[in-house]
């Protein structure tokens, strides 16, 4: 140690205790994962910093996925903690090209929550369980005590049936893929953040929260040769993207006229600060596909409601640059950064 | 409604919120897995009342189980919640016949743990995953808000791929079974509460934190026809019993002589007022297995370190009395029923 360290700082975390942000999908979120979790872990599934983890079992190919679920308020327009918790697992086991088959479900209640509020939120899940054609099959439950938790926290771990005969994965993405987005941008952290606030719109902006499997399997059932699926949840598709391009050392453009917001969530991003591209999803993903099959992959995409919406908002340039930026309307270029965090804590 | 009422009143839960008892392995986190979880999920692989689900995809067998650990303290002799929520999710995959294969982990942190804390817990499920076999190969974090945690909760999620040629289930107990115990009781509860309590006893008493895999490969090997398998965590020896009694309707006889307590454990269990049958362990099961094959059974386990102390406690008498009896040592018997919840709240 001694004088090395001078020159060569040993890497540890710049914030020595967890904040809010560690848990926001951003910057402080990659940190804390390469510098605690994959060290710990040393996994090669966990190096393809994938939404789940791809295995063969004696000649099967499974994905394998985990999500842990936070959200505050329980309850929000559009959805709940227990169908976010169903969906969110079954998507990250779409963007594997894998059919989502099994969940289990790990329950944290906190002392003196109403066992009504429970059978609520039960109650979505199992609906949304039978939408998504998923069985929850295994689960757990155990209680802090109050002042140890937020009523319900929900972890759903999720297996599913690789399907796509290829790999879909990070590195897969190549120069000259087109980049597509399935629908418009920015709902579900609006509909938090209007309850969270005690806003109201015009009209209720309700969750985009839906199962994403029925895209996929259309993609695939086309022939689409998907390179990389990503749904756009913490830290919305801005996230998603430099994540990617920097796995990828590859240089995306956007082109911000493409980018598919609605108006009441472009006037609601307006009174709350907020910026579309960083906000959190849960029924919308980011396709890579080759620029020849982008425009069958989008009418296969609006063949499917949840999908009607898909758009092509930008292409990989090229390597060697690990970069997204933004074409704005008026024609200047802007580069579009990972946040530290997130813009908003607890959205899912 | 009305009249009928009183006559028949509807199944609602004795308890309209929540309490810590909810969580303990006994009768009222029974209540609610049958009055809320089983109703909401309808799913007869949860209605096995298992501690995994057993799933065929394409031909192959696999377990599949989730736990959530929320332990209080999370460091304690012994052992941390880092390797409990290892060996925990690796022991019920062992009980439903499978070599555990693949975990999950999902972390819920509190905002202000410091990053020396985490990274001690996951340097522990690194050394407890390498001595189980399995490997880590997906997770996710999420942060809560200070005052909504406790540290550190982590869930994990596992698959296995079931190995024993026949179904290991409750379904399978029947009169004429030996039950065996695989070692001395108690020990992990009494770690708990020493340090909780801020008690010292003359030698720490280190959990029994441990994978079981290892004792029921063995028995397997040895073509012992085993019939159920259960860990014997939250609610220890006596809930177990209990609830195998209720699924089957069966009479389970125990020898209280034979049931093995440490000295150690046996004094701090008479200072903290515990019944050691009813005190959580993490590296002990019971096994139902034929009587005649009950002699080769404790052989075979006995000559696996973990199940070293393994012994006969008693047997399954007969059907259609849902109980567990005690034979004391001066020849009396006592009922030894489910608790409403655990003796101690937060043990895993």
């Amino acid at each position: 140690m001694s004088d090395f360290t001078l020159s060569c700082p040993a890497p540890i975390l710049s914030e020595e205790r967890i904040l809010l942000a560690h848990g926001g999908g951003g910057r402080l979120m990659h940190q804390l994962l390469e510098r605690v979790f994959l060290p710990a872990f040393r996994d090669p599934a966990l190096e393809e910093r994938h939404d789940g983890a791809a295995l063969e079992i004696n000649g099967v190919r499974l994905a394998f996925t985990t999500d842990s679920y936070v959200v505050r308020p329980l309850f929000f327009p559009g959805g709940n903690i227990g169908d976010l918790a169903v969906n969110g697992t079954v998507n990250d086991l779409a963007m594997c090209g894998a059919r989502p088959l099994y969940l289990s479900a790990g329950f944290i209640l906190e002392e003196g929550l109403a066992v009504e509020t429970l059978r609520r939120v039960t109650d979505s899940m199992r609906a949304a369980a039978e939408r998504a054609g998923v069985r929850l099959v295994t689960g757990d439950t155990k209680v802090v005590d109050q002042g140890h938790g937020d009523g319900i926290y929900i972890n759903t771990a999720g297996i599913g049936v690789i399907e796509a005969p290829w790999e879909i994965s990070p590195r897969r993405v190549e120069p000259g893929d087109a980049v597509l987005v399935s629908g418009d941008l920015g709902a579900h952290g609006v509909a938090i953040l209007s309850v969270r606030e005690g806003l109201e719109f015009e009209a209720p902006i309700p969750s985009d929260t839906a199962p994403l499997w029925p895209p996929v399997a259309a993609l695939l059932a086309a022939g689409i040769e998907v390179h990389c699926l990503r749904d756009l949840t913490r830290g919305g598709l801005a996230s998603a993207l430099n994540e990617i391009a920097q796995a990828r050392g590859l240089l995306i453009s956007l082109e911000e006229a493409a980018i598919p917001v609605s108006e009441p969530v472009k006037g609601a991003c307006e009174i709350l600060g907020l910026d579309p591209l960083y906000v959190a999803n849960e029924g919308r993903f980011v396709a890579f596909v080759p620029q020849s099959q982008a425009a069958r992959a989008l009418e296969v995409l609006r063949s499917v409601p949840v999908s009607a919406g898909a758009v092509q908002v930008g292409s990989v340039l090229e390597e060697n640059t690990a970069a997204v930026v933004l074409r704005s309307r008026v024609g200047g270029r802007r580069v579009v950064d990972m946040l530290s965090g997130e813009q908003l804590p607890r959205i899912c």
